[in-house]
């Protein structure tokens, strides 16, 4: 359920909330390995503001009709606040499905894409290439169907890589030990100079809906090959360990770097 | 979508509530015959208010176990105004689903269990009975399941008696005569000795979700057997007529009733 003022400004362009509130539903069945089919719209509305509403049904129905998804059902209420609740439904075919708990030691840990533009646009909404990533993220559906069979866990990158990466280790009760240096992020960054700014977009801000995941290191090539083929960076960031489900980061020296782990609190500062 | 101040009062009993949100939904599975299975619930809440929380959950959940429905996903979001929004997921064997698009000249139309109770909840709270069907509707699953292969249209009364059958002949082409006296409605009504009320109620009310449905004639015999087996009232009201989709009520001396198509005009009285 996403609600203006708390998820979304009022003056947020429909056209791109309505592609955002499918997106974010997509990508999580996209974490599982799932073929997105059917989608479910209801709708609260201060008043039927009719060019509001097609500017919003034009960005949902874009990318719906992109991965071929069908609207089947829903209402539209009046409320005080803009209201949107959606849920969508995919399919998988019976054991392929990707879950958090199937990390096994050794695994690399990868990602799509690039992390912390989300943030950063959220911070600085001049910077139009990370104003896009947050208000217009592409959820990886076909990265998640091609990753069964091959990927042991996947999540969608969310609530920020380390808090999202935390659900994997605690529900595969495994560790990681992630490399920063590795971890991609849009060019952006270079010319800021704030690394700090950076640290925290990149390990902790949310909304980038890409995939992170892990996969046995002999699937090296292939998933190198399926990068090519999708025209979709993947980069192995990390590893998985034994033991306890802690997460470790390293900055380009080895040594142990801080983060927040929460992207409320993050976010709070905004 | 259930928003506080439109869909109920900002006082209603969360207990009662959390059973409605879920019985309205699973109301429509019942309408096509379809056993329900899964549920999604996303609420925004105004504060985390565990007692509210606790009572709406109880509700909630009484009812999803005594008909196997799992919820399976949602989650929870800071909201003005109270706002639930459910998603219930049910299976039907192929073929057999109830659709508004089946009925045929000649049909009986037939109604389960009483109409208007929860109209008059709505006027008269002080009637136990009436408030009950109000705030505590009872989905009609095991009966719409038993309906797969003997109805041939059927909706559940979310409206109001004549605005939902409107549905079924608009969307089957047909006509149909409803004799009003054969109406069942609650023992309430006689006590109260106002015609117009009790019209208003029983032809125009919303929130009963009992079934209206159409069948061949020649099932009267296994429908009155289902109803006994049951326990549940079904009661032949009226016919389905060839020609245009026009509903006509008549009274028990024949003649040509008026009534309110509009549940919402009705509403507004209130």
């Amino acid at each position: 359920m996403l609600i203006e003022g708390r998820h979304f400004l009022a003056d947020a362009a429909p056209r791109s909330l309505g592609h955002k509130a499918l997106a974010v539903n997509l990508s999580d069945l996209a974490a599982m390995g799932a073929a997105p089919r059917y989608a479910l719209l209801s709708l609260g509305l201060p008043s039927a503001d009719a060019a509001w509403l097609e500017a919003f049904a034009a960005g949902f129905f874009a990318l719906a009709e992109r991965y071929g998804v069908e609207l089947i059902g829903g209402d539209t209420s009046r409320a005080t606040e803009r209201t949107i609740s959606i849920v969508a439904l995919g399919e998988v075919p019976a054991g392929v499905a990707l879950y958090r708990s199937g990390a096994k030691a050794g695994d690399d840990i990868w990602v799509s894409g690039e992390l912390g533009g989300a943030a950063l646009g959220l911070r600085r909404p001049d910077i139009a290439e990370a104003a896009r990533r947050l208000h217009e993220p592409e959820p990886r559906i076909e990265l998640g169907e091609r990753l069964r069979g091959l990927a042991h866990a996947a999540i969608d990158i969310s609530d920020g890589l380390t808090g999202d990466l935390q659900h994997i280790l605690e529900r595969s009760q495994v560790g990681a030990v992630l490399e920063y240096a590795r971890i991609p992020r849009p060019g952006a960054f270079r010319g800021l100079g704030d690394a700090e700014l950076e640290r925290d977009c990149v390990l902790s801000g949310g909304d980038d809906y890409e995939l992170a995941f892990t996969a046995a290191p002999r699937r090296r090539e292939v998933l190198a090959a399926l990068s090519e083929e999708l025209g979709l960076p993947l980069t192995r960031i990390g590893v998985i360990q034994p033991g306890a489900a802690e997460l470790v980061v390293r900055d380009a020296e080895g040594e142990r770097m801080s983060y927040r782990r929460s992207y409320d609190h993050f976010r709070s500062r905004a």
